[in-house]
């Protein structure tokens, strides 16, 4: 049995492979654990399970994963619908997915994760603004070239579970004015997902 | 035939996926593309195939690759040699190689890979130490683990490409005292590896 490592509802980096497991029906234990305000103290704890003291983490069979773009890889060894099925859509998904995984610096640090709150930035930095259009940009493309619901086509895989934190930063701080109505409507597609629900309300 | 653009000897994210495919013998057209001094110019003429202006870009059967890491995972579907055939290998692999692709920043910000020169930093920041001390934790722990010469065992894989640009900053900027002497054997043989020289000779 998987056990994933993750702290609800604050830690973008941790909803992602968690909503792609709950999405895909695939069973894991949910290991809830807590920020603490000692950052110290903190690492030390998350050091017993997490070799950078970061999460998400996900354990399985001796093996430990410390970052998310592994741990879904590694899932998609065993679940291989954690990609689309389609060849040239599995290839836009990765490249989509690592763009958000090493970029976006600023949309991450600027509008932080919060989810459950509304915030009214004074302004938004030019630098966000290239970066949500770059993020308009990404879903129109794939909703335009797999012809989809979701990103690589009819099915909820990898690559909308990396994009689902971009979905509830847009709602936190009223960032519509950068996206397009099909934009709009796959984040609201994102937004209203059962178990993002449940994410939000653990 | 994969069509992969990099810019030889500079960018450090180009040299990973071309050092995979030379170690590997897998054939693939070198596109050689030069940075311009003038960036805007630079970002026009990138994106005529790259959407991000960004390189390295795999160009193959119509899709575009846009990312080191995306492009590692897209030829391992065609090339399973791209990872350790170990499972425990190649899930510590593709974590090592995540860890490296969104974080290490400081490293990759102060020590700018210049492979060709011998750069002398008026002081070592503590961040960079920082980096480059668990740089030293994950290659020991490669090593040890998987029992090789290569970091997944006795075959060289994506991980070592990964950490190839390492290896190069190590030299340029002098840091072997923050590597244990079984660390710096290997980054000695990452750069011995023909197909580096082949790199900076280009």
């Amino acid at each position: 049995m998987y056990q994933l490592y993750v702290s609800k509802p604050k830690s973008s980096w941790s909803l992602r492979p968690w909503i792609l497991l709950k999405e895909l029906n695939i069973p894991f234990e949910d290991k809830q654990v807590y920020y603490l305000d000692n950052l110290q103290g903190q690492r030390a704890q998350f050091a017993q399970f997490s070799p950078t003291s970061k999460i998400p983490v996900l354990h399985h069979q001796g093996s430990v994963i410390w970052d998310s773009l592994a741990i879904v890889e590694y899932i998609a060894e065993t679940y291989p619908q954690v990609w689309a099925e389609d060849k040239k859509a599995r290839a836009w998904s990765r490249s989509a997915c690592a763009e958000m995984h090493s970029g976006f610096t600023h949309l991450r640090d600027i509008c932080n994760f919060s989810p459950l709150e509304k915030i009214s930035l004074p302004q938004i930095p030019a630098e966000v603004e290239q970066e949500l259009k770059r993020i308009n940009q990404l879903w129109e493309e794939g909703l335009r070239l797999f012809g989809g619901e979701f990103l690589a086509g009819q099915c909820f895989t990898a690559v909308d579970a990396f994009f689902v934190p971009v979905a509830g930063r847009i709602q936190t701080y009223g960032l519509e004015a950068y996206f397009s109505t099909q934009a709009l409507a796959y984040q609201q597609r994102l937004l209203a997902l059962p178990s993002y629900q449940e994410w939000l309300n653990a």
